[in-house]
């Protein structure tokens, strides 16, 4: 269906996707000027985030750029089953949490658990999904003019060829972003019903789960977690390894980990760790328990009706490997250098399918290298550092060292940090740090108001690193992540010397102030 | 009393405080060194945030500062009266609004207007402000290592002496952080019973008022008339200029503005703009009414039981000027100079009590300017140019110019904004800007998940202007302002490849890097 002169709005686009969605057979979409047998600068296989940030890149510099995408939207896995319904979950927790803190107190109502329904917020992110779908499709048709071809599933020939949709395309680069799917465990009864993960939460959950187990230890699990239990599903997380000490995720400061991880337990989550799954078990069809070896040894058995994978996800390589023979990893990812460039020349590898954090920064700034790579240009993207976050019920975000990375660094750290540790002080009634999102906790609730810590090489007066779990502070930490690994980095005056928003939800700037006019800075 | 030598905990400064500001002859409490006749390097007298910022810092340098306080704690009106209380205050409003919004929608229970009191949240606040202040007296004697005299008014003798206490000190300088308090307009009626301003309004409220009328039409009057309407107080807001277009306000940006202003209205808030109040009216010494004069000509009265007045502020210059003879400038407030020096020698004013915004991070550095004036540092504190914010339900938060601003400066202005202004493209019901506070209303009512803006200057492709209502940008804005106004400003290509983390509460960075590779850019 050539849609080339058809300009939708949101609506039109929106029910477009959605009867693609609904019909197997239906056509594919294609967006394509009308010159035949055109030579693309290269063709995206894969509109996701890096395909549609790498192609609109390319287009902008004046090249000439393709997606194909087996959807029949723009965007991928992130609006579709990833992160928008993980930030809407992880919204609902954050309401439901305080709600029921505050059950009876000040305006809030008795807490009716009733009420909270893991069901109804997927059925409400599915009947809304489709609006950004539509945007995306609109924005990069209409304002970003990249041809496309969605609805169609692209098989790749060699590495200047791609079919797709009964045609043949032609280019002359291949830049692959083909994403990654959930890696199950090897363990029996994940066929059973009442087994699931985050992709297929949201497109097949049918029942009311009133009991959770979850099997793995990742951003995945702590966050899906949190909602479940918020929810009042009883969540248990079985997990091989100590929350938040996986490989997956650096510089994770340790007190930031026991807020975070004594906070999910305050929410009446039970964590067992350092644990391994031995079997998931059903009773007609359905799941009914999963049983774990712990770490005594000892067998056990939690019931429940409801397991939910948090186990990673791996990425989509096969065809990959087939047709172009492109070099994989020991981790399974398609091993590229800091050009995006894989073993195959001219063919290119981002997002999910390459290592690094499966976050969205990278796969979209992975598509735009791999763009202007390219293009000419003479560009390195390392994301070996960068700024992290997750939720709980709060948010947690991070950039730079730890306290023990730095002082293993350094000779002269000092910490700044709110609360602060000092013996007798009777800090869990300290109603600090305070703003936007931990007010109520802060005059009603204190030892909930959040964690933040900022790390400081005394020698150089450089942030090095900071740490924050409350509200509010999330956006700033790209911020801070530009400014610390910035050639001439952040010094305690210089960010002590910034406009402070007060109240601010990280109190970085006015505690590092009152730090900065020492000659030799001291903890605060 | 001589504190020098106890070490109290919050707990015991609490208590010592509340019995201080529960006892008009309770004695001054002295934290000072053993020696005679000490030099101060400065006095500051008032230890709210400039003084106890100021002497911090001096103190660190290694100067010598004592600060003079009529309240038995630092940190002055902030915690007391007016930023925490209003930090308060707007978040329940935030929640409160939702609350209606979802009332009986998801897992929000049917919304019942009765529990939500503007009196329990005061009394919320009042029961919990000892514990900043404890906080604040804990840090600065036992962390930041500074002299002070509380619970003792100070007055000045001359330009190196100030008595308090029942004793004389003396210093090379003073810094004067006396404070400001509200202004009252010039009408009749404002001593009847029901007439509040921010400060009396956490002090003497002992009634649940069910009607408001505001007279002013500041950040004030909008964040508690945002807070009254949503605790399901019927709130009029009576102002002379429309709202966000006083002077006191630069760089409102008209969209941004329309959007706050018409979401306060979409909350059910009356509006009268270009109006004059003429009278306060009572019945029994309570207020009734209020009497107002439209644009028309035409007079009207509204009735009520509870008037706010958000008329500003003007500091407290009165002892300064008889004993000093300070030189006031035409707007009441102190002349200083870029250092902060008034007219007299050795004499510094800081705070509310000189021009420009009266808000922390002025306060703050003003009282650092003059300290490290006074230690011999040729500093200047330009605040000309600042980040700023207040709330309404919302957050809202800009820097640097609006776009009309930036139109009269540069030939080629780029707007990329959330959502787009297209015709014909239904934006009221797309779901965008979205991220953590916005996520319910993007997936269930659309058109209230914020609005955002980015100003740049396609000529020097520099970020001029941002501009944001919504959740979760404001401590980002700080740091924005920071970059935007460094020397080699912020470009969108600096900004295009930062590490957003996704989803973000301003969608600046990613959107950025869709046009970043233009060579001349376009809006988005």
């Amino acid at each position: 269906m050539d849609i080339r002169d058809e300009h939708y709005n949101l609506g039109e686009w929106n029910q477009l996707i959605e009867s693609c969605l609904s019909d197997p057979d239906s056509e594919p979409l294609l967006n394509l000027e009308r010159d035949e047998n055109p030579v693309y600068d290269a063709i995206f296989v894969g509109g996701g985030a890096g395909g549609r940030f790498g192609s609109a890149y390319m287009k902008a510099m004046g090249g000439r750029s393709l997606i194909i995408d087996a959807w029949p939207f723009l965007g991928g896995s992130c609006p579709h089953q990833a992160c928008v319904p993980h930030h809407l979950f992880s919204e609902a927790a954050e309401e439901l949490d305080r709600m029921k803190w505050f059950s009876d107190e000040l305006f809030f109502p008795k807490f009716d658990p009733s009420r909270a329904s893991i069901l109804a917020l997927v059925k409400l992110f599915l009947a809304g999904r489709g609006s950004a779908h539509a945007f995306m499709n609109w924005q990069t048709k209409e304002q970003l003019d990249v041809e496309f071809v969605l609805n169609a599933h692209a098989t790749i020939v060699d590495r200047n060829t791609v079919a797709a949709a009964g045609r043949t395309f032609t280019a002359r680069n291949l830049v692959l972003g083909m994403g990654a799917r959930p890696v199950l465990p090897d363990i029996p009864g994940l066929d059973l019903e009442g087994v699931y993960d985050f992709v297929s939460l949201v497109e097949e959950l049918d029942y009311e789960p009133t009991r959770c187990v979850i099997i793995g230890g990742s951003k995945v699990a702590m966050e899906y977690g949190s909602f479940f239990q918020a929810t009042g599903c009883d969540t248990t997380i079985v997990s091989r390894s100590q929350l938040m000490r996986t490989k997956a995720l650096h510089h994770v400061d340790e007190d930031l980990r026991q807020y975070v991880v004594e906070g999910m337990r305050k929410r009446g989550m039970t964590i067992i760790d350092q644990a391994v799954p031995v079997s998931v078990n059903g009773v007609d069809g359905r799941v009914s328990s999963v049983t774990v070896r712990l770490s005594t040894g000892e067998e056990t058995t939690l019931d429940t009706d409801f397991v939910f994978l948090g186990t990673g996800e791996r990425p989509t390589v096969a065809q990959a490997r087939e047709a172009l023979g492109i070099e994989v990893g020991p981790t399974g990812r398609v091993a590229v250098n800091k050009r995006m460039q894989t073993s195959v020349p001219g063919v290119y590898a981002i997002g999910d399918m390459i290592d690094g954090p499966m976050e969205m920064f990278k796969a979209r700034k992975s598509g735009v290298t791999a763009a202007r790579n390219i293009m000419g240009e003479d560009l390195e993207f390392d994301y070996t550092e960068f700024p992290d976050f997750f939720h709980t019920t709060y948010e947690v975000t991070w950039v730079g060292l730890t306290e023990a990375e730095a002082r293993e660094r350094f000779d002269d750290v000092i910490i700044i940090q709110m609360p602060p540790t000092v013996e007798g002080l009777d800090t869990p009634n300290l109603p600090l740090p305070c703003a936007e999102g931990t007010m109520l906790y802060a005059f009603s609730k204190p030892e909930l108001s959040g964690f933040q810590k900022l790390v400081v090489d005394g020698a150089s007066r450089k942030v090095v690193g900071a740490h924050h779990v409350g509200y509010g502070a999330k956006d700033a930490f790209q911020y801070l992540d530009h400014l610390i690994h910035s050639p001439d980095g952040l010094t305690i005056d210089t960010l002590g010397w910034m406009n402070e928003l007060f109240l601010n939800p990280e109190h970085f700037i006015q505690l590092s102030r009152l730090r900065a006019g020492n000659q030799t800075l001291r903890d605060l």
